[in-house]
């Protein structure tokens, strides 16, 4: 259940308390059983990420590239003190830090796939998570999430499941 | 003993190892006992900074202004396997950072003052800080560090007291 930016919202500030519960994205997440026919033939993009540091407090500092576009993201505090800010980074910049992420990163390639009314994100995970697979969805209210029409190449649910956040894959590897 | 990066490295990759212990810098700090006369007139510059994330594994994010120039420096690690890295930022991708260090900051103007062969850099706090002033000077070898002739306004030596290391005084405060 990982928020996410809007891509419209980038490079302006972006620093916001989250008080609302409810502005949370809705989203669910699986495994995939089985990768579904012409993969390829669907837009794809390859992703890396790291993370710089990751404080006990709850703050994480992640940097990303996502094709041609580099980001570092702040998150800070948690429940309702949780604050979050990103920056667009240069190239250069990102290239000067990412040695400092080694050890905790995941490197992938997403998939978006048109399904029904919506755009499931599959994940393709490579380096040392080579063989891990997972899809993700986003909806617009708690009901549609509660009737979405798995599709049989999706296996099982891990939305709750807190090993398969990037964060712990990053850090802990593909859970056995 | 923090060692610091030149200037004229920076907004290049500067990520490295530090293999050689010799490659610090020999550093000497001091509380200061009687501000010098007339402060004003040395070069200063206002210098705040601000801590992203402090990680038990040694790793630290800071953020940096200083007079109009932005950084932003990853330490990560410890002893031989310590590396860093600094970049540039832009003033908007500083000021998008800066509220995600609330509650560990440091803020002081420096003052560079010469004496003898050195550059004392005198630090006078503001904010929490209010009231603490420093000086660190810097030499090219232990012997000129051991025969250094203090000038009269330094006071005790706190180069080896962690309390005053600016990541502890940005998260606890000054020293009662």
């Amino acid at each position: 259940m990982e928020r996410r930016l809007k891509p419209d919202a980038f490079s302006k500030i972006m620093t916001e308390k989250k008080t609302e519960p409810t502005s949370f994205e809705i989203e669910r997440k699986f495994l995939v059983g089985a990768v579904p026919p012409g993969l390829d033939r669907y837009p794809h993009e390859a992703i890396r990420q790291g993370y710089l540091a990751l404080d006990p407090d709850g703050t994480e500092v992640r940097i990303r590239q996502k094709g041609d576009r580099f980001f570092q993201t702040i998150k800070r505090g948690a429940g309702l003190q949780r604050i979050e800010a990103e920056i667009l980074l240069t190239r250069a910049q990102f290239e000067t830090l990412w040695p400092l992420t080694k050890g905790r990163r995941v490197e992938k390639i997403r998939y978006d796939i048109a399904y029904e009314d919506y755009v499931i994100e599959l994940d393709v995970y490579s380096g040392t998570l080579a063989g891990l697979l997972t899809a993700e969805v986003e909806f617009p209210s708690q009901e549609a999430s509660a009737v979405f029409p798995t599709p049989p190449w999706l296996g099982r649910e891990i939305t709750e499941d807190k090993r398969y956040k990037n964060k712990n894959l990053a850090v802990q590897g593909a859970p056995q």
